[in-house]
């Protein structure tokens, strides 16, 4: 079988490297093209790119010439964007207009009506709003979102908790560095600290998870009835965000009960390449998960979880770069693939 | 005015060395004993201690000869005990039997029914628990204790919204390292990390938070009839607690109300030496309070709160050997001595 | 006696918060004109600057307007400057052209030969450059500069020793991020990292060290004859330099003959507000020199020296943005006073 | 080809951990037993040990039941020594007397005379002493130790500038806070800090290095006749010594030539599996190599070096608790097997 030839927008920051990383071995996709901005266009990507991963760089890779963020420029069938909120909220609808699949870890267009946002376990039915989308705007490609990364670990949690009737979510959120960019928190800032504020986090967590939780009724979708409240704080951990989260059930399960929840867990992906096993993954130690201990487990895709207590009250906490935004958008992919939307 | 003589049970860890430096100068109180375990009485306290402070070591304490702790051997007319639970358990009631004032930082005798647990902004009228004690006991002297440093921190800021009727309190905290103790932390658990479990800090902040909120009716505390769910995190931070609340309250105040009742907040304890003016520093920018920024403020006795969001949430934090712990049994015994205590 | 009018050209920064925190409350000097960008000129202080220092802003330079970088805007009989390399070198001339005297931090002029680079303990009699730059330049004022902050530790602790025959010196320093500015070193680059380079830091320490301790013959400074090889070193601390050092010196002292060369040391210069006493702390203890434990010893600018062994070696330690920076400008200006220059 | 059967002595430790994962799926070895401390004996490993690897503990080994450091209670050709000093003082020698091969990285026995010191890349040769410390002390076993993690990293890069007459090194280490074990280093005492002393490494650099680099006559090592000085420091790095090195060498070699002998460096060990390829990587980065980018090249065995400027100055680091630590005794080991010791 051919390959699927894949593009990365905004190839050279922290996500768009780990595309690269993700995508460069990758058993349905092949890098043809990397689009970064004007002044990496034309260079090399191993001279255009600061290289910040551990991984090395991959070899080809480093070779390839860098191209701009234009759809005239890209040779590919799906781009991964990894854009900046405004120029992704212009650029994104262009390329889907020249018939491109674009999977978008970009905020900008995640809340449009007919735009999906989506995580493959949680909810692929949405998928069907490309139809709808394709339909309103003439495009022959389409826009599939993810959610913002702190979103993203709670709401793989919420899922199987859907059941017992949820009726209202608190969640604390303790973010690490990387999902500001490289050069986001000044060590000056963060050193010895707690920043208790994260531009536009909160709402985007409050209101990308009724979107996700919410039905696709064949035209679009209806929010999750319940309400969000989030407060979102940075701390000094270098990859994963630990979540202290509150769900308040209509059918107050046990704690047994959501545990066994979460174990049962199996949203039948496992074909595809980068779904981890298990999805969610019960920590029983009694001061875990860890980001430094578990942000890795499953390739860094895995959901950890652990401190289930009365409450409902219970700790979650992924890798936010992987599982929380190049691994959601790959992920995304790859089911859209399985989906014969590729 | 002779100076109150002032002991340290507990004089060489890690809060006692905060309480030598906080009574060293005091304008009320004289430190005339320093007692220790028996591996340190006997020794200059300049050699039995590390001192660990920035602060350096009041010369005068260098040169105190430490004690056992034992009632005979203590000269003093109040003690403030930083003890570990076990030993404080039994060695506390000791010294007040005795006829010592115990000023309690430890936490085995918090919930004990006819001793109070004080902090003087919030319910000094527990003090009248102290007539129950003795007469219950038959003691010369007494015990008060003061809560648990993440406990303190969010009950100063409950204080003035117990107007809009309480219901329900969730806490997530984000705990600095020096309150487990100097070794309490290894370095390789916590660098790039956060451990999303304190051995059992959240039992103490739910129970503590409805005694010290609760009634004293002439011979016992009813509890404060809400509930509160906390979720306890220890992260890479030297001092300052910091703590996401929601409080849901039963009259809807709006985020204006609950800071125009911060910012009203006024105990009418200006007279003591340690209290801080103001007791709540509301902070207007967006992204404070910090623990690296605000800890320090009013000599570590200010809980700074920011954030004021619809919920109600906010982000209360303050210093946890400071107000949280060594300051929270001094000011107890500045309030004793202005009630006529002592 | 009526203070003098200081200046401080690029206020908003880093170490132009330092110079404000210095110069707010100093008993010589009164804070007439805050200068800083374009982008800040016309805008009260603290409008303009973003305050980073745990210490509050005072309030009446808060309410200051910033003035533009201007010999013509500026009030001032000094000015204090914290200007970035490419400025300072255009800038600080025109301000000694215009008849201010010129106190400089930065390192454009540095090595210009009639610019002195003075520490006030280590060659006062450099200043003598003053006259021969005046007559150079027909300037009405002068510029007098100070070293970059990792030279003036191991400087410091240099000059006591240059009677036993300095013949070489090896330099290994683990610097603070503050040295780097506040958006300078980024929390992803240095957390759980070292990042063992420092743009030109050790060609400065190089060239600086040896004309400190040159001679100054009337007319120019002839350098100081023996080599220094540096090797320059981030690491994970918010202030203080610490430097591990290598002396080879033609007498051979003992370890004990150095010890007392520091603890003899005396520059008399008591007489000056900042000069902090003593000037170099010798540690008894076989762990310190730290700088989060000795940073602030003197009030900042205390150096401090440990683990003298034979070698010789030692670690000297400082706080690199008052005693390595501000604080050295400051001391500057207060010679200059005490030498009749202001 | 049967496995050699092989057991761990202090397996519970954090050292014996990473024996644990480096034997788990060795090729050439069998994890056969695991001894730990009375505490430990009896007891299912996975009970007794606190993993704290980011790897998963080995199902295998979870299960195997812990024996004591006993010769009589382990069944193994070589045990792998993570003593505690005092213990291995004793232990090592009377495995070695009961026939085992002891392949140790406690320091106790490294500088006796008639017990080789070795890194297979650096001294191989000096594996003879094994016969002479046989015919001493009458042993079917032998002990075999290596370096500490300090001088390990440097002397791999000492070993190739050998041939332009080394006369003189310095070495100011930044030494990652698990080498000294989990507890060993308090976050009070290392956050936002760095602490300039390391209990009796400084003695370990200069003394092992010189053994190492010194010539097997046949009965004995004449140690090499050049000096060592040491600096070293303690910094807030989880894994990766980091050091800046001086060599004094009477060829006068140019940086270019110090490059090419790294660059050329080939111990001829290639067979050996746990051999790293390069076994020293050049890093042409400016401020590279950096412990948190670069620890993990060639599975933690690859040391790395940059900034090679006159001096001659660089940097070399490696990871202490892999290259330093357990691989240095694994790759020992694989030279044992080889040379037909096994």
């Amino acid at each position: 079988m051919a390959k699927i030839k894949a593009g990365v927008l905004g190839a050279t920051g922290n996500v768009g490297q780990r595309f690269i990383e993700m995508l460069s071995e990758h058993p349905w996709f092949e890098l043809t093209s990397l689009a970064a901005s004007d002044r990496s266009a034309g260079k090399k990507y191993g001279e255009a790119a600061s290289w910040r991963l551990e991984s090395k760089i991959p070899e080809e890779v480093s070779d390839m010439t860098v191209v701009p963020v234009d759809p005239k420029k890209v040779d590919a069938d799906i781009v991964f964007s990894a854009l900046p909120t405004d120029l992704a909220k212009t650029v994104e609808p262009e390329f889907a207009k020249a018939g491109f699949a674009v999977a978008s870890n970009a905020s900008a267009l995640r809340m449009v009506k007919d735009i999906p946002l989506v995580i493959p376990e949680v909810n692929p039915e949405h998928l069907g709003l490309i139809d709808v989308q394709q339909d309103n705007r003439k495009w022959d490609g389409y826009v599939v979102t993810n959610p913002n990364c702190t979103t993203i670990m709670m709401t793989v949690t919420l899922k199987p908790l859907m059941k017992f009737g949820i009726e209202k979510i608190y969640l604390a959120s303790m973010q690490a560095i990387s999902g500001a960019g490289y050069d986001g928190v000044a060590s000056m800032a963060i050193l010895d600290n707690v920043i208790p504020y994260i531009d536009k986090e909160e709402e985007k967590v409050e209101t990308e998870t009724k979107k996700l939780l919410g039905e696709f009724n064949g035209s679009e979708i209806v929010d999750a009835p319940f309400a969000v409240s989030a407060s979102c704080n940075r701390v000094m951990v270098m990859d994963g965000h630990t979540e202290a989260v509150w769900v308040e059930m209509a059918d107050n399960p046990s704690t047994e009960d959501i545990k066994q929840a979460f174990l049962e867990f199996d949203p039948g992906l496992s074909d595809l390449p980068t779904e981890p096993a298990p999805v969610i993954e019960v920590k029983e130690e009694k001061d875990r998960p860890q980001p430094r201990m578990d942000r890795n487990l499953g390739g860094g895709m895995t959901v950890s979880v652990g401190r289930i207590r009365p409450g409902i009250r219970y700790i979650c906490m992924g890798h936010n770069t992987i599982r929380g935004a190049a691994g959601a958008s790959v992920l995304n992919a790859e089911l859209l693939k399985k989906m014969g939307k590729l």
